[in-house]
Parts: structure tokens; C-alpha cells; sequence
């Protein structure tokens, strides 16, 4: 495997990346380990795109694709790996590409993304850190490349952008998601049910998780802190392990008034992962810190080992500093 | 009162609408009962863009208003009612203006609204029921009037738009809808924090409902229907009423593979008020005629009396039919 450092990565303007992509061909699209919709429907439309104009491509995830993309994600064609031209979309770092960055980390040779964390890993970068998702930058060449948008290449796109977005409702939207938005109307998309899929559906072992664990509830610093608890048993017990954990999170700092909503998630016999939601003046990433993790202002974590007792009590001390009440 | 039948109601466009803001003065701006996003954005925006052209306006609202829309709705001045012009916003019939309906149902001299169901009894009605919010209206009214538009209007407009569309979920978005979004983005209208309050806040005693509620679920028909029970006693423990129940509903539809998502809320000793969510090809309304009920495809209501297991076996059987499975 190649170091990172031999390589070295050109950034390319949204004009050079629409020329590289008519110039070459027999394209493997790559998209992150546990994909969601941004990763999936830029990787789909770009498919789609470039099929449009004649190239040969195919679409290779780390992980299986779960069902609900079906509307858009239909088996691709096979392109071998022998003189394939590779792309990353939405991957801004080698180890997002899960089992495959071996085969693949080092000799990608267009990246294209949105996350200012990119670690240039690629030979190629079209990197467009103001857009709210990959799947506007995906559009945006599209339509520089004036190459033909059908409906599922449009459904592709709008999911990339909802389910990043949080459906429009993240600091990351601006005037111009919306814009590309109202152009996706122009096809039929079906955005309601696409919304349905991604937002407003859950599982019925999710639900029952969601139950167990709103039976752990606790309030801490006169209700500034919230406090939830998903045991081992809990996830032996309902099957929900990964993603299906990620919306519990949510709930943890949607309680009206609570500054830090934790959420404290057993890994192993004596291993917590911490989950931290803070409000401002709050600074997740400052509290976690303390219990050598890390993350952004309004959402960090950290992996603490004790017992649950040793674990929640550890959190609580830092919040309750962080909040003044200790 | 005057009766309905007096009134002819003269249809406006949006240019004779215009015309008639910039002609008259004195306005009171009326929103429905149980205010929503879209009632209260509209009403103010309406005001601010009325006092933006020198006119006298205030709003009133036929109930308290949260204190989730304190970000736009400021206290308004007084205007007499004497000599006043009336406006109606997003009010669709004079029902809706609750305790207001005697003193002002049948003296509105513009109704601004876009639902279908208007029952014209205003002077003159300006509506647009292609619009996803009457907030949309507004928009469209103010942009044509060219009149100045701040930060705190654009929000009024903004928070209009979410709430009646479920932050863009919803059938009723069109590509207008996101085109105003767009606009709206010119201001600084901070949406992370209006969505925040809007869709991602609930209160403790909801929380606390919303576990007792979970431990009601029961699936029926292979999984098809899910259905929930709300007890009185569980209103009174808990102190949640009215819209505070409006998101159990949701959760009765949000579980995958369920295709009638019932719940079922006491409203008296012998009286529950069923909720219907169903997705096709089962037909909501359908199924609550069947219990004296009514309402849309996707969503219907019935009040239903009888003891719980009584209420509970009415709305099964009538699911359970329409699904093929009695």
C-alpha cells in the first residue's frame, strides 16, 4: 500500500472536474462504510451521469446497501479494477472506505466531497466545503456538464441533500441547497415518500429500544442534563446494534430546556461509549475532552471503561463543571 | 351576526390584493384558535410589511400565544375595532377564530388563505390553494408590493413555511416553496434555531407521555396495524393535553411495514377520539365513516364511545377489513 504522503493531491475547480470526467472512462464509483443517503445518491447520480454520456461505470459500497435506497441504488454493471478509473465520493479519509481502503485508499483518483475535515488522500480533489452535501456538488457538475437529469438521477440527488441536511433543517443549508432543491421539482422525485423512507420510518425493535430506554430516563442540575442509558442487555434483547443506536441520541437534547442531553451506550463489560448533545454555552467537545474524547462544539463522545455507575457518574462531573454546579 | 349568506365574497388576485393593502389603513390581522406556525408567521409578517408602508396594524390571536414564536411575535399596537379593516390569515372558515368567531366572523373584510376548504366568508378572499403555507401568500403578496423585507419578517415567513409543510416534507411543497426558501436565506433568519424549536424540542410531561404510551403498543394483522391507547389517567399524570397528544399520532404511523397506525385518546369516561394514519392503499377517511368519523386519505378521526375495549375492537374490526384480514 501506497503512504498517504507519496501522494500528492490537485485540487480541481468544478470546470477541470467536469473535464476529467468526460475525458475518462470504465469509472469505479466509491462510496463511504456504513453508507447513508448523501454517499449512496452521490455516487448514484454521478452512475447515472456518466452512463447519460456514454461511460462505462459501476458503484461499489464497503457495506451492504439497506433496502430503503432501492428507489434509486439498482445493481450496477461490473467494471474491473484493471485500468478503472477510481472515484470517492463523500469520503473524506482513506478509513471511511471500511473493508475496501486496502484494494482501493491509495489509488483513487478523484475525490469528490464536502467535508472540510478531506485528508487529500485522493490524486484529485473536487472539494466544495460551503455545499451542505456531496450530492450538491454532484449536481452542480451535472449541471455544468449540461448532461440530461432523468427522475432517478433527480430522487439520487434529493436524498443526498434531505438526509444530510436533516431535510433542510441544518446550519449547512443555504440559499443554494434550496435552490437545487426547487430544480429537483422539476422531476418527478416523490419527495414526500423519500422523506417518509429516511425520516419518519423506524423499526419495530427500535421502537421497543426507544421504550426500554426512555424507562432510564434521568434528570440532573435542575433538568439542564438529561440522561439516558442503552445497556447490553437492551441491544441483546431488541436486536438494535450500529445505526439503529444513532436516533437515540436525538432524543437525549430534544427535552425543552436541557443543555446537555448525554447518552451513555455500553460497548463492552466495563466499556461506555458516551454520546454528548450540548446547547450553547455548552461545548461538547470541551466536556468530552475532559474524558479523553473529542467531537465538535454541539456534538462529541467519548469511550469511557468502568462500571455503568463509575461511567455515568464520570459524564455528570464534567457536565455538572461545564454548568457551573459542582 | 350576519348570517354567512349575506356575504358575497369577491375573489381577488394577488394584484387587486395588493391594491387593497396599500388602500385602506387600521388593520387588525386576525390568526386562527390554537395557533400554529403558519397562522402566526403570516399574521406578523403581514404586519411588519403593513407598518413597513406606514400603516396602523396590529394582530390578535383568539388564544394566548406560545412562547416559541417569541422570536416574531412582539405585542402589537391597539387599533379600534371601530372603523377598522379586518383580516383574516390562513383562518379558513370563521370556526376557526374560536372565541373571536362572534365578534369578528362575519365583518372580515380580506381573508388571506390556501386552504381548499375556505368557506368564502370574508368580503374578499384572496386564495391560493396551490400554496404549502398561507405564509407562501404572504410572501408572494409582500414581494409583489415590493415592500421591504427584515430579518425579523423573513423568520416570520420562514417558521409560516416549516411548520405547514413538516420542514419541507410534505405533499404540498412545490418548487415555488423552495425558490421563497431560497429568498429567505438572504436574511439572517438563523433556521437551524427555528427548526430546533419547531421540530426538535418537547417537553418533559411529553416525554414522560410518550414512555407511558410506548408501553400501551400493540401490532395486529401480521404487523400491519399498530395501535396505541392514551389514557385519561396518563393525561392527568402526566398534565398533557390538547397539542400537546398531536405528536402521538405521528408515532403511531412511523413504524416500518405498518400500514394503519391507530391511536386511540380519551376524551371522557365512555368517549375516545380514534386517530387514523394509513398508507395506501388503505384509505383513512374510509374506515372512520365506518365510525361516524371522517377526514383525508391519509389521515382520519372518529370519536368513538364505549368502554376502551370496546373502542379498541370497533376500530380493529374496521381496519382489519380493509386490509382483507377479517
Amino acid at each position: 500500500m501506497k503512504n498517504k504522503k507519496d501522494n500528492f493531491c490537485k485540487e480541481l475547480s468544478l470546470r477541470q472536474t467536469a473535464a476529467f470526467l468526460k475525458k475518462h472512462d470504465n469509472y469505479i464509483i466509491l462510496t463511504h462504510a456504513s453508507p447513508d443517503g448523501d454517499t449512496l445518491g452521490s455516487a448514484y447520480a454521478l452512475y447515472y451521469a456518466l452512463n447519460e454520456i456514454g461511460k462505462t461505470a459501476c458503484v461499489i459500497c464497503p457495506d451492504v446497501i439497506p433496502q430503503k435506497y432501492d428507489y434509486f441504488a439498482r445493481k450496477t454493471d461490473h467494471v474491473s479494477a484493471h485500468n478503472a478509473t477510481i472515484i470517492a465520493v463523500d469520503v473524506a479519509d482513506t478509513r471511511l472506505l471500511g473493508a475496501l481502503e486496502n484494494e482501493f485508499g491509495y489509488i483513487v483518483d478523484l475525490n469528490i466531497d464536502h467535508h472540510v475535515s478531506n485528508t487529500r488522500y485522493a490524486k484529485n480533489l473536487y472539494l466544495d466545503a460551503d455545499a451542505s452535501a456531496t450530492a450538491e456538488c454532484i449536481y452542480e457538475l451535472i449541471a455544468h456538464m449540461k448532461v440530461n437529469i432523468n427522475d432517478v438521477t433527480a430522487k439520487a440527488i434529493y436524498t443526498g441533500l434531505v438526509t444530510d441536511t436533516g431535510c433542510f433543517k441544518y446550519s449547512s443549508v443555504t440559499a443554494k441547497t434550496h435552490m437545487i432543491a426547487a430544480q429537483l421539482y422539476e422531476y418527478n422525485i416523490d419527495a414526500p415518500e423519500i422523506n417518509r423512507l429516511m425520516f419518519d420510518t423506524k423499526s419495530k425493535k427500535l421502537l421497543e429500544l426507544e421504550k426500554m430506554v426512555l424507562e432510564t430516563a434521568e434528570y440532573h442540575f435542575d433538568d439542564k442534563c438529561f440522561l439516558l442509558t442503552v445497556t447490553a442487555e437492551m441491544q441483546v434483547e431488541t436486536g438494535c446494534s450500529g445505526t439503529d443506536l444513532e436516533g437515540i441520541a436525538v432524543i437525549s437534547r430534544s427535552v425543552e430546556g436541557v443543555k446537555a442531553g448525554v447518552t451513555v451506550k455500553q460497548t463492552g463489560d466495563d466499556e461506555f461509549k458516551v454520546s454528548l448533545r450540548t446547547y450553547p454555552p455548552l461545548d461538547a467537545s470541551a466536556i468530552c475532552k475532559n474524558l479523553g474524547g473529542g467531537g465538535h462544539k454541539g456534538a462529541a463522545g467519548a469511550t469511557v471503561h468502568g462500571t455503568l455507575e463509575e461511567v455515568k457518574a464520570a459524564i455528570l462531573k464534567a457536565v455538572g463543571e461545564a454548568l457551573g454546579c459542582n
